[in-house]
């Protein structure tokens, strides 16, 4: 009757997925909102992360157990003995073993399509964050922590302010808000971001503002001259948001720097619980897309 | 019918504990012990370990287990990113996930209380051990282990041995004893204990000899002379234990360093196993009565 | 009925199983083999690792859960802060816990046995990897994979290359290959493999080679001269192994390291991923001999 849409096996991007595909897994999300079923049982996930991510990891393994999934995690960043293996013969290891999704997260970008391609129907891979190219679980929780308090966003002003240059983030949310007809507007330093808009432009009447996470990292590598100058032209204040409508809606990915990209108080009235929250039904809603066998 | 006396939501400390509300995780543990029963079905447990403790994080693991409650592990001490995230916000994006209860381990004394007061009726803090405040459980679990042994614990002689002053292990041990009247005495060498009493006195006719661990890093910092002198001084061995009651139990919160603060064979003979079971018990205890939805 | 060789409560390794024994393994493994039951719920396993094994951790954890019982992960490997406790007191306390089997890892040659003497009939210790002792898991899975395509190890040829003398791996094997009848051959660098073979007889009409993992830090240690020499003497590749038989089978215990002791193409047409996939059978099977009760 409905799963009509969806055929996928993985989740690799936001870049590929039609506007039904998008709809479809808002629809899921917002069937398992709340709820706790068993209807993975029986399946493995297995939480594959070469880069440190608590959070990200955290949100997938309960989306997974809250559909009473098993869930084995192998944190590749922080384990002292890693002996060289390739990603490719790490995954195969786990197909053999029995699991049927990897989430993957790595620093290199466009892995994730590379190991779809190869499995294709074996297992599903799922994009957790790749290098600097897409985080598409992040950008469809966006989405729907969106649509929760704005019904729609095509003709909405949203605006994404930061690192964009180096941002999955940022490029999974461009895509998917295009697409449903959002004007984006790409705010950074000239450094981290191309042909940039100035900030007071974009903000002016801006429905959203989404905040990215600054990298620290960003500083010591010369790419901004200071924390202290970066908060001051593009750290988001209440004194900046009064650009915006009033009732602009402030996101952010986390984790928060607070007192740089984002001031404690704005920070405080955003929608990042909100976004946490919809993180694990969207995750939800992608495992049970990608794994729940169709009856015929 | 019972739970007249248990209302709180966190346990943060055993300062605060009424004798009632000891009796009480003492008669659930009781009940529980050698069961495994899925009262906390559904119920998610994350446990915030800041500081390493495989000990602890494991025996609230299995307690949340042993009652079919989820957990997910959160070991930010080994975690080789750490995104400087302050530990409220990280709390808060665990609530938004739907965690039920924070099992938290940390340095700094007093952040249980904090995330408390802060998250009232919203989720569950317990205390695994912050700084030099307190670390409830264990307490606990020591009382029912004496209370295995002695029925009661009033007028009895009670000896902690060790660095008192850095010890949330004797800080909550001594606020649960003296609350139901026994004779606690604090013993130590002069830079790790206010005016201690001389062993020898404190030794005559104990019940119970409660040696604390010795932090190995107390030598370098000048706090002791030397492991030699310690030992000499306030090692617990045979020789020493004759001062006390013929069946005086002794007692070590674990993990142990044998031929530091405790020989051996003294290791041998003690309660230390029957602490580490009972832990588990009157965690189970504990997770119960902070956790369970009470019929009406 | 059935049940009447097996009464181990432990696996330290394969130089003390019987002929029966090791069949008894084969045969429960083959009646596991992709299925998932509940006939281990209410049991506790606990992987505790001194060293780092992903591959071999995540193996007995998916064994485990697919047989529903609880597993619990204690990385000793990569704990910040190692608090110096034994491993006997280390396993106690999870004895004390609850634990019903102990798979451990470990640098030391001989700790299991240690281990399984110490506790006897209180819990099951499971050798995943004692020195330069035994690994018997690896070795049953081995034997698993070859019956899979030879039926019979009896008067088979195999042929293990390379770092024979510091291989657990090899050692295993050898014990179960020799009392099963096959005809095994050690090769390797005169520094790693006491009086080794020519490579060129051993591989002449042999029926299995199986490739060892070169440990990287053999080379920096002086064992062998290079990699490149190393890859040209005894490393795996198509041209050596024409020598074999036409059907030659291929196996590593994992993790390759391609083009070192097997080029990347005979890796591809090897046995690896049926040795993994098998590797979780095989250690289902062994769980369940070690812990299921046995009705009267």
């Amino acid at each position: 009757m409905k799963k009509t849409v969806w055929t996928r096996r993985h989740l690799v991007d936001t870049h590929s997925l039609t506007v039904e595909e998008i709809f479809e897994v808002m629809a899921e999300a917002k069937a398992l909102a709340g709820i706790k079923a068993p209807l993975l049982a029986g399946k493995v996930i297995a939480n594959l992360f070469y880069e440190n991510s608590t959070r990200t990891r955290t949100s997938f393994e309960l989306a997974a157990k809250y559909l009473s999934a098993d869930v084995v995690n192998l944190d590749i960043a922080t384990s002292s003995a890693q002996k060289g293996e390739s990603l490719l013969d790490t995954a195969e290891t786990l197909a053999a073993m029995g699991v049927d999704a990897l989430v993957i997260r790595h620093s290199s970008s466009g892995v994730c399509q590379q190991l779809a391609s190869h499995f294709k129907n074996r297992l599903s891979i799922i994009n957790a964050g790749d290098g600097m190219h897409e985080h598409p679980s992040q950008a469809l929780l966006d989405l729907y922590t969106m649509l929760e308090k704005l019904q729609t966003v095509a003709g909405k002003k949203i605006v994404i302010v930061g690192d964009i240059l180096h941002s999955r983030v940022a490029r999974s949310n461009l895509h998917i808000l295009t697409k449903l007809g959002a004007e984006v507007h790409l705010v950074g330093p000239p450094t981290l971001c191309i042909d940039p808009e100035p900030l007071e432009d974009a903000l002016e009447d801006a429905d959203v503002v989404m905040c990215l996470r600054l990298q620290m990292e960003r500083q010591t590598s010369g790419l901004i001259p200071s924390l202290a100058e970066y908060r001051e032209f593009y750290g988001i204040d209440r004194q900046k948001l009064e650009l915006a409508k009033p009732n602009v809606l402030v996101m952010h990915p986390g984790p928060m720097n607070r007192g740089v990209e984002i001031t404690s108080d704005v920070a405080d009235d955003s929608l990042i619980r909100q976004q946490v929250r919809n993180g694990v039904i969207v995750r939800m809603a992608i495992l049970k897309l990608l794994l729940q066998e169709t009856g015929g």
